[in-house]
C-alpha cells in the first residue's frame, strides 16, 4: 500500500487537463515531418515575431549585463510606463504601485487567485472559456462555477447570468473581453452592470484584457473604469507579440498589494529581467506603428475568413470584434468536433482547435479557428476545408440513401 | 458583512511571509540614496553578470526572432543538453524526456509539489531552510513538517531525524545540498540513507541541487544516483549566473511526466524562449572556464570570510562546503538577530540577513552572511563589523557595571 501511495499523483491532476490542441499540434508536426503541408489555424499565438524596437531593447539590456533579479513587482520604470499607458490609452489614472509585472498573464492569474481564493470558494467563469482559468482555480483548491454561454449572449457572461449562477461561496468572477475562444467582447454597459453586481455580492471581478489591443472596431474601455476593487490581467504576449518572453501585468486593488508582493517574492522571485527591459519599448511610437499595421492585418484576415466560413456552412452568429479567433458552430457537419478536427487534419491537412479545449458546454459542436497565419494560408485552408466538407457531405448523402431512417 | 468579505485576503496569505531581507535591502537602498556606502552581505545572488557566451547566445536568438512559445516542457535541444550534462558531470544516464525546463527553480518547485501534494499532506523540511519551500507548500494547502536542525547535524536532515519526524500524512521530503542558509552539504552516505528511508515510507524526495556547481571541495553526487523516484530541482540561476533570466530545470520520475506536462501547459505555458536558447551555451567549454574562475573567486571569499568571522566571535561549527553563504551563530552578541541586523545596517552600513527569514528554530541567534560581493568589500565589511561589535561590547560592559545582576 505504501508503494502505491508513492506513485500516486495528487488528486488535483485528475481535473487539470492537457490542451487537446497539443495533440492536434503534435499530429500536425508529425505529418509535416513526413512532408505534408499543414495549414495551421489552431495556434493561439500571433505569427509575427516581436517588433524590432522591442528586440533591440532586449539586446541592449543583455549587452549592458542586465541579467540580475529585479524587484518582485517589477522594474519601477516599466510599472510607470504601464501606468502611463492607461492614462494615455484609456484616460484612466492609476498609480504605478498598482501595476505588478508578472511572468506572463499566467503569473498574473496565479497572483490574483492566490490572494483572493480560499479552498472551496467559487469562481464564476464562462463555458466556453480560456481553459487555464479553471485549472488555476483547481490548483488552489477552489471551485469552478461554470456558466454555460452561447450565441445568444455572444458567448459572454451577463449581469442576469451572474445573478442566476452566483452561490454563497462564490468569491470572484473571471471575464475576458475580447474572449478566447470566441473573440467576442462584453459591451461596456454590460461590463459595468457585471462589475456592479459582483461588487454588490461582495466579490471581485478578475478581468482578462490580454486581447484589448486587438479590437477591430471602436476601442474598449478598461474594467478599471468601473471600480477600484477590480483585478485587471494583461500581457505583452498577444497584442505586443512577446509570447515567448513570458511577460505580463496585473493591475490590483491597493488593499491586496502587500499580499501580492509577498506571494510574488515567494513563487516567482521576479519576472524575466531582459524581458522587462525589452518591454519598456513596447509603448514607443515606432513600436506602435508596427503593431497597428499588424492589427490591420488581423482585421483583414478576419474580414476574409468570417464570410468564407459562413459560406461553407459554419454557423457564426455575430462578427467577433477582436482577438484572432472565430468560434464556429459546426453542428451542420458533426456532433463530435474532436473527431472532426482530427479527421480534417489527417485528410485535408488543416489544423483547428476542437471545442472541448474550452469546456463542455456546446464543445462537441464547436471548433475554434485562429487566424494567426497569412491570408494566403487562410485561403488555402478554406479551399481545403471546402473540399473536405464536400467529400464528407457526399459520403453522408450516399449513406443516407442506404439507410434513410437512421438519419432522423 | 459582504463588504468585509470583499476586501478579505485569502487565509493562506497569513502564512506566506515577506523575506525580511527585503526590508534590509530597502533600508540599505534608502541609506545609499542619502550617500552612505553600504557593504552588501545580504544578497542571495551572485554579483557576477551572466557569462559572455550565454549572453551572446541570447542576443543571437533575439536577432533570429526566437520570440515564440517553446513546448511546455522546454526546447528539445536544451532538455538533451541537460541530460548530457548529467552523463558527463555525474556519470548518471537520464533520458532527456525526464528533463523539464522551468521558469527558474521556483517553477520546478511548483510543478513537483503540484503533482505530488494533496491538501493536508505534509512535507518534511529543515528549519532553518529556504523560505519559499514552506510557502509553496502552503500555497497548495499542504502542511509543513518542520525539522529543527542545528550545528550538530550541520543544519541538515539525517535519516534519524526523518524517522523521528515522519508522520502518517507526510508525503515528501525537501532537502538542499549545499543548503541555503548554511552552505552545508549532505554527505553522500547520509543522502543515500535519507533517500532509502523516504522510499521505505512511501514518500518522495525533492532534492534541491541549485548550488551544486558551487562546491569548494570534492564534487557532490546527484540524488538521482539513489533512486528513480526522486525529484531533482536545479537552476541556471546561481552557478550559471543567470538569475534574472528565470530559467531552471526539474528532473522528474517518469511516472509523473504526463501530469507535469499538463500542469506546466496550464500554469506557465513554457519557460522564456530567449533564456532557453541562451542556456544552450551554459554547458559550452568557454562558459565553463569562466564559471570555474568564478567558483574559485567564491572559494577565496569563503576562505577569507570564515576565519575572519570566527575571529570576531561568531560561532560557526564547521566550514560550509558550498553555495555562497555562512550561517553564523551570533548569540555572543545578541538574542535578537533581526534587531542586530537592522542596527548593524544603520550604524555600520553592513547588510546581513537575519535568521528569521529561514524559519523559527535558532532564528534569533543566527544571521546569514552572503559572500556575493568582492573580497575588498568583504574586508571592509569585516572591519566595520569589528568596530561595531567593539562599540556594542563596550556599551554592554558599561551597562554590566551599572547593573551587574541583570546580566546573569
Amino acid at each position: 500500500m505504501k508503494i502505491q501511495r508513492c506513485s500516486a499523483i495528487a488528486d488535483r491532476m485528475k481535473d487539470i487537463h492537457a490542451f487537446h490542441v497539443m495533440d492536434i499540434l503534435a499530429r500536425a508536426r508529425e505529418l509535416e515531418s513526413r512532408g505534408r503541408a499543414i495549414i495551421h489555424m489552431e495556434i493561439g499565438e500571433p505569427d509575427f515575431s516581436t517588433p524590432a524596437p522591442i528586440i533591440e531593447a532586449g539586446i541592449a539590456a543583455l549587452q549592458a549585463g542586465r541579467t540580475h533579479y529585479t524587484p518582485a513587482l517589477g522594474l519601477p520604470a516599466l510599472r510607470a510606463a504601464v501606468a502611463a499607458y492607461y492614462s494615455e490609452h484609456y484616460g484612466v489614472e492609476i498609480v504605478p504601485e498598482r501595476v505588478v509585472i508578472t511572468p506572463g498573464s499566467s503569473g498574473a492569474l496565479l497572483l490574483a487567485l492566490g490572494v483572493l481564493l480560499n479552498p472551496g470558494e467559487g469562481v464564476l467563469m464562462c463555458d466556453p472559456g480560456y481553459p487555464c482559468n479553471r485549472h488555476f482555480v483547481r490548483l488552489l483548491e477552489g471551485r469552478v462555477d461554470a456558466v454555460p454561454v452561447g450565441a445568444a449572449t455572444d458567448y459572454q457572461l451577463t449581469a442576469g447570468l451572474l445573478a442566476r449562477y452566483w452561490q454563497t461561496e462564490t468569491r470572484a468572477v473571471m471575464l475576458a473581453s475580447p474572449a478566447n475562444p470566441s473573440g467576442t467582447i462584453v459591451p461596456s454597459e454590460s461590463l459595468q452592470a457585471i462589475a456592479a453586481a459582483t461588487a454588490a455580492h461582495g466579490g471581485h471581478l478578475i478581468m482578462d484584457e490580454i486581447y484589448h489591443g486587438l479590437v477591430y472596431g471602436s476601442r474598449l474601455p478598461t474594467a478599471l473604469e468601473y471600480g477600484d476593487d477590480i483585478f485587471v490581467i494583461n500581457s505583452f504576449s498577444k497584442f505586443f507579440n512577446m509570447t515567448g518572453w513570458r511577460i505580463g501585468w496585473l493591475i490590483a486593488p491597493e488593499h491586496f498589494l502587500p499580499a501580492i508582493d509577498r506571494l510574488a517574492q515567494n513563487i516567482f522571485l521576479a519576472a524575466s529581467t531582459p524581458a522587462q527591459y525589452a518591454a519598456l519599448q513596447a509603448f514607443a511610437p515606432e513600436t506602435r506603428r508596427i503593431l497597428e499595421q499588424r492589427c490591420q492585418a488581423f482585421r483583414e484576415r478576419r474580414d476574409y475568413l468570417l464570410p468564407a466560413l459562413r459560406a461553407l456552412g459554419f454557423d457564426i452568429a455575430r462578427q467577433p470584434a477582436g482577438a484572432f479567433y472565430i468560434y464556429a458552430n459546426c453542428e451542420k457537419f458533426t456532433t463530435d468536433s474532436q473527431a472532426f478536427a482530427r479527421r480534417l487534419l489527417d485528410e485535408a491537412g488543416v489544423a483547428l482547435t476542437p471545442g472541448c479545449d474550452f469546456g463542455t458546454h456546446l464543445a462537441a459542436t464547436h471548433v475554434r479557428f485562429a487566424y494567426t497565419t497569412s491570408l494566403e494560408n487562410l485561403r488555402e485552408g478554406v479551399r481545403r476545408l471546402g473540399d473536405f466538407l464536400q467529400a464528407v457531405s457526399a459520403v453522408q448523402k450516399t449513406s443516407n440513401r442506404k439507410t434513410p431512417s437512421s438519419r432522423r
